[in-house]
This record gives structure tokens, sequence and C-alpha cells, in this order.
């Protein structure tokens, strides 16, 4: 039972999740007995037909035309036009998400009083129903068919670009969308988000992190592989993968994220590497991973944060290394939890050489 | 001049133009000799390397991490060290744009004075340069590629749901994202945003809006393609073809947005059609136009707005007819002003029959 009336705005993964349809410029109102979409005028007959809200009610309907004309100014004439219409609602108290753009929230909290609160669909969607656990898992399979693939063309002084665009092309085919599909090699791996250019160097880090062009749901897997590293590439290569492994070992329901990412960081530290936990600007400079679902960054976050672990949630354990002077690598599953442990969907041998 | 000191949020398309880079959580601070990035530390050294904005401050630098373990709470730490930051920046005054998160809005207002203000790259980006004209241009050429190919392929009982794939992957083999394309047949056209789905039958609405890969410029083009069309079908689109040519005949620098959709109603009132003039729920329900750019609708929005159109603006005009009973059509053009006039840059024959 929310303690008001909450209202988000169309555009994110969570308006998808609780209404089921892609329109702009929309607004879901949930909570109270209410569970009703604002769209513009021309949504409506679709929305009530594609939508799971069946209560529909147009711009007009709340007065917006009158407004436009009166203030011509579309925003000041939907803030007017809703703070008119929940009033009607009898609303007292209005919730809204972080990301609730700012004109909407500073217009309604002249009128009503205003809280923001997690959304919760975040936290309904952290915990994946078993249909959507089966989207996910599609699309992680054809991650490691597009991955297999890549291994058969990979080779040194060939071009990130070109076989970026191969493994993007080999997923579109299939019915996947892969974009900003990291292919890097050579030094600059060692910033974690350089997508790549240029040759393939002594190894290369392959991140590929694409959705289902049918539901939506995406997949995430990195691997690192060798074809002539260094020694110290290798020895980071070696750490991360016990880190992973080790990681994924501790996951179970219950289990608080900050003590996955903490057996992570103990892996790379024994090894005498560094991590964020001595706010090292090298090393392990990230969290150990990320909620994946209808978007490829979502909750749960395994960082130092105390969220406990439920079976369910589908999320990454992506532990890397990056040092300006030798480079950076990364390997990265997406695992499922599981009353008793977890299960990974992306299965496939961690070491990957040339 | 800004009459303060301007911070807008990444992930949108006015932050990509302003700064040049992809990067999640960051802030772009703009104005009073001002010009920065704020992001999270493991993005510090790419953003240097990548982005066109030279100051780069990490969450570290902010003091972040330390409120991070005060608070243990992401957003209120954000919120709590950019405060302190920007009081060390001798601010008084935050402009943020509309869509500025509202924690971060709520925040900042206890210890600024904070104006939402039209975000000023929106301004920037309606006008294009030589070179975005060049990239637009490049990606309706592709759209009229693929609208081609598409013609040699639909016939009245084809799947649409094959047809919107085809035309998608040729588009992607050739460096082109198109996600949701509109190829809708039958009476349920008479939604402008539905996108289709089952048997192609007596005319189909094709409605093809990709992005380049490479460099992210929109394009937009619809057509109706007639098959075995009912004569309602085909009067209507006889009378938006008129309707869009008479509109595209009065675009040139210094005309009002207004004249334009006023022109294009005009014409559609003439056949005795409904407008939105009359809030008419059938009929042209929605507006003539929308920019074309890094944003598939962005600015300006050519409908009963004053904007005043500038030579460079690159913009759709759309005229469509809804009506439940026989469905809908649809033709649009992406045309880019000229001080004398406007260019189409997708030229192609307005009627299309199989």
């Amino acid at each position: 039972m929310l303690p008001g009336l909450f209202i988000h705005h169309s555009g994110t993964a969570n308006f998808y999740y609780a209404t089921r349809i892609k329109v702009e410029s929309a607004l879901h109102l949930y909570g109270n007995d209410i569970n009703m979409l604002i769209v513009p005028d021309m949504e409506k007959e679709r929305a009530i037909k594609e939508s799971c809200v069946k209560e529909v009610v147009s711009y007009s309907e709340i007065g917006y035309h009158e407004r436009l004309k009166e203030f011509r100014d579309s925003k000041k004439a939907l803030v007017e036009s809703l703070k008119c219409y929940l009033k009607q609602l009898k609303t007292d108290k209005i919730l809204i998400p972080h990301n609730f753009p700012a004109y909407l929230a500073f217009g309604l909290s002249k009128a009503f009083e205003v809280e923001i609160v997690e959304n919760p669909f975040s936290k309904l969607r952290a915990v994946k129903r078993k249909e959507e656990i089966a989207k996910i898992r599609e699309t992680c399979s054809a991650i490691l068919e597009a991955f297999e693939f890549l291994k058969g063309i990979v080779r040194k002084g060939k071009k990130c670009e070109e076989l970026r665009n191969a493994v993007e092309l080999f997923l579109f085919e299939r019915g996947f969308l892969a974009e900003d599909t990291i292919l890097a090699s050579g030094k600059l791996t060692a910033f974690p988000h350089f997508k790549g250019e240029g040759d393939v160097e002594e190894h290369v880090v392959v991140d590929i992190f694409p959705k289902s062009r049918t539901h939506g749901y995406y997949g995430d897997f990195t691997r690192t592989i060798l074809i002539e590293p260094e020694k110290e590439i290798e020895e980071m290569l070696e750490a991360v993968i016990e880190a992973k492994q080790k990681g994924i070992e501790v996951i179970r329901e219950g289990v608080k994220a900050r003590d996955v990412h903490g057996t992570v960081c103990d892996v790379l530290e024994s090894y005498g590497y560094k991590t964020l936990r001595s706010k090292s600007s090298e090393g392990f400079i990230h969290s150990t991973g990320h909620g994946v679902g209808l978007e490829v960054h979502e909750e749960p976050r395994i960082f130092e944060n105390d969220d406990v672990l439920k079976a369910g949630m589908v999320f990454t354990v992506e532990p890397g290394l990056y040092y300006l002077k030798w480079g950076g690598v990364r390997v990265e599953d997406t695992v499922v939890v599981t009353k008793r442990g977890c299960e990974v969907l992306t299965p496939y041998p961690d070491r990957v050489r040339l």
C-alpha cells in the first residue's frame, strides 16, 4: 500500500513494465485504488488496445487543450491541467520517482505535498518472473553464439570496428539488437567503457549486451581473449577469473550484495591488486555488477550496498582490472539467484586464447 | 549569456550534442565561464580523451565517496556533494532543463535559486550545421533505398511483422538502425502509432525512421502504399498528398511554424476532413511535423506554435487522416529550410501503388 498517489512518466523501462505500452508524453497514475494512463489524444485508442492499464484518459479529458490556448506553452498547460485533474481525484500526497521531470515535480509541488520515492516498479522488476528469466536466457544464448562466431574471425591486425560490426550484424539477423558493443584492444582497454578502435593487438576485451528485438530483455557477457598477451595481462586475467568464480560461489538467496562485492575485492586484493576499497584510481575501479532485464543496468546493484539477494534476481558478476600501463581485462557472467545458489545464464569457458 | 549556471544530465541528446560523449550518471555544467563535466571516477580518463568538454571532474573530486559512506544513499550523496561543489564555484543561480531529474532539482533548490529554462542546446540543435545536414541526408537516402526494396517484396497476404523485419535488416546491413518501423495495414492504421501486425490488406502505411549507427542522425519518411484500396482511402490519400505539397510550398526562412500547419489544415478541411482545429478525434489528429536530428522528435515542432523557421532547420511534414471506419493514411517527408524555400531530403513519388 503506497502512502499516496504514485505518478511516473513514459520513456522509462519502469513505465513500460507497468503499462506494457511504448508511448510518448504519457503519465501513469498508480495507487489509492487508481491505475490510470494519461496520454495525448491521438494515442488514446491505441493505449486502450495495447496497454495492460485499462483506464485511459486523454489530454483533452483533463482540459489540456483549453490551457494550451490560454498559456501557449505546452509544459505549463500540462502542469496546470494535471493539477486540476489530480484535485478532482481527491489526492493530497503525490509520490514521484527520482527521475521524474523537474518541471512537473516543481509544478505539482505548488499544489500538493510531493515526495520522491523509490519507483515501486524498480523493486518489482529486480525479481524476475519465470517468463522473464526465460527471455533473458534466450538473449544470453544468442550472446554466446555471437561470441563463438567472433572467436572464429578475430585475428591480430583486424580492425575492432569491423569485428564489432560483424558481431552486431550476426545478432541483428537473429533478432537481437546490440549497440556500443565493446570490442577493445591495446592499452586503451584500461578505460572500462572504451568501445575500441583500430587494430586488434595482444588481447581483446569483448563485452556484448544486446536486447531482444521481440521482447526487449537484455543479457550481458564479457570475455577477454588472449592472443599474445604480456605476462601482466595474463596474471591480471587469472586473478579476475578467480574473483568472478568466488563471487559467484557466495551468491544465494539471503546474501547481501556487499558480501558478493567484498568476496570479489578480497580475491583481487589477495593478489596485490588495488580496489575501490582503498580509493585507488587503478585496479578494480567499478562495482561487481548490476541487474539485467528490460534495461542493461537496473536493480540490484552489486557494490557496497546492503540489498539482500532474492531468488529470481538477475544480475552480472564482472570483476575487471585496469592499469594505464598495461591495459584492462574483464570477465562477466549474467546469473540468476536461486534459493541455494545461482545459475549462470552465460555458461562459457573463462579462458579464451587464440 | 546565460543568467546563471546551466546544469544538465547525461542520457539525453542535448547532453551528447554538448559534450560528444556517451556516459552514464554524468552532469554537464555550462555558463558563467564554466564548461565542465562531472563523471563517475571510472569514466574520467575516457571523458578527457573522448569528450569535447576538456575540464573533467570525478565524483571523488567533488567529495562523493565520503558522503556515500556517511549517508549510504547514492542519490543523497550526489546531491550533497554537488551542493557543496557548486558553492565553491560561487554560483547563486542554477538553471536546469525541464527534464532534469526531480531529486537533483529539489535537492539543489534547498541551497540555490533554481530556475527551469529551455535547454540552450535544444535551440542550437534545431538549426543544423552543414555537416549535420549531410548526415541526415545520408540517413534519408538509406530510407529511400529501403523503401524501394520493400516495394519489391510487399504483397497482399504477407505478414507485416516479416516485412518490418526485412526492412530493418536491410537498413542494419547498410549501417542504419530502425526500431519500431511502422508497417501497418487494415483498419488499425486509424491509430497513427500502431506498428502493424498480421496480414497486408488493401493498403499499407510505411513509416521508416532509422538513425545512422555511425553518427546517430535520424531521417523520417512515410508513404502509403495502395494495393486494392477502398474509394475513401484513395480520396483521403489524395487530400493528404496535396496538403503535404502545399505545406512544403510555404516553407522558407522567416515563416512561422503555425503557418505551415495552418496551410496543411486548410487543404484537408477544404475537402471536408476534420482537423484538431475543430477538436475532432478523427481526421488529422496530430501536428504537421517535428524536428529531426540526433533525436527522431526534436525542435522545432510544426503545430500551432509561433516558432519562426530558420535556414538549416530540418523537420518533417507529415499530414495524415485517420478514421476508425476506414483506417488511416499518411505521407511524410523530411525537409531542410533554406533562405527562399526548402529542400526535400526524401524525394520520392507521393503515389505508390502496387
